[in-house]
């Protein structure tokens, strides 16, 4: 069975590819320029025709969606604990990261990608203005996700376990320097974010998209 | 244990809403009428302090967003298969249930509720227009895996047993309505939804919503 990875660096695709290393899992890492785009191209539709990634290669699945692919990586290797066995603690996840992918993620694609959803440079305009505001305000929930965590003394955002919304909250405290807001000013997410860069396989992943955590430039 | 369901007539609390008839789970029925702005008020941002519905209280458990509460709902009545049990059968269906969470949903949102992404009325004309261009898309994809369902035999859009994503695609291809959309162009779709429709328990959430499916009136 081989594994594969479409990954665009610094995309939301670092969710998946933070578990395959976490798990040392030998996988294919397949880079997709979407600055060039080469998620619209004819070859890529033919893996993913909504031009995405992530999309993850298992034998013969091809799975698309990070939730879906979240759930099949915990399925595939349960000894990483990637989503809590009991089912409340796993609802509680499902909560978290669902909000992360429905709502935050969406409204920091408005700021980044706002002729997505309009099409005058008016309206492009608002709409990054409006959304990088509401986005600030979503960290916040995010920061005091991670001071909870670290008030029970709790190493992850889940618990005991790495899992997907710690490397989600990464990459989405690590966007926030592209909407003009410094990621420092969250205490508790940064100090987690910084945390967690340094587990081994979060640290092969960032390595190989060459992130670098603090994008803000101040003003 | 009481349950106890916070729900708008027509919203996507529809799904949870639709779930618990059809497991004949006697609950509690809240209405938050959004046109009203209950959603907003102190009383309610105490249950959920992002102001939304769905929320689902079980007991002591508060929980909010679609995902989270189908999962819940799977586990506390596996008899009705709300997710399939085999793992790569529950990716799959994951991969849909987030995708019309995640992308699907919010485009409506775009187009019922454009103050929510732009100040001014011009971006917020621009973002109607747009996204009721993409929804019309996405029914299609819906309306595809429908008549996918049907070519197979199989009764529901995962399989042998009603779920997340049959209730969904009624909410959502209703709400094409408002998007100007004509839902009955979405031949498979419609007539998929309009089966489920006349299921016992959909039917009952229907009339508790007094909803009616084809909300469509020709320019
Ligand atoms: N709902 C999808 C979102 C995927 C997504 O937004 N991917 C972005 C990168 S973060 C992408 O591929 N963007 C390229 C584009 O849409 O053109 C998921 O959960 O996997
Ligand atoms: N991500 C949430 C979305 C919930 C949502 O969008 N609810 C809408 C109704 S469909 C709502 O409460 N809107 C009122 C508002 O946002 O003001 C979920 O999956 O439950």
């Amino acid at each position: 069975m081989t594994v594969k990875l479409y990954f665009a660096p610094g995309a939301c695709s670092f969710v998946p590819h933070a578990l395959l290393e976490m798990a040392e899992v030998p996988f294919e890492p397949a880079l997709v320029k979407l600055h060039k785009g080469e998620n619209l191209t004819a070859e890529y539709k033919a893996v993913n025709p909504r031009g995405q990634v992530p999309v993850l290669v298992d034998g013969n699945d091809t799975i698309t969606q990070i939730l879906a692919i979240v759930h099949h990586l915990d399925s595939r290797f349960p000894e990483q604990h990637f989503l809590p066995t009991d089912a409340m603690d796993r609802t509680r996840v499902l909560e978290t990261l669902a909000w992360m992918n429905n709502t935050v993620h969406p409204t920091f694609t408005h700021v980044f990608m706002p002729h997505k959803f309009a099409t005058t440079p008016e309206g492009q305009a608002d709409i990054k203005a409006n959304n990088a505001k509401l986005y600030a305000e979503m960290l916040a929930e995010i920061d005091a996700i991670a001071l909870g965590a670290a008030e029970l003394g709790e190493p992850f955002m889940a618990g005991q376990h790495f899992g997907p919304v710690d490397a989600y909250s990464l990459v989405l405290l690590r966007w926030g320097g592209f909407a003009g807001i410094d990621p420092t000013s969250y205490r508790s997410l940064w100090a987690h974010v910084q945390r967690i860069a340094e587990l081994p396989g979060v640290a092969r992943a960032i390595e190989r998209e060459r992130l670098q955590l603090n994008l803000y430039k101040a003003a």
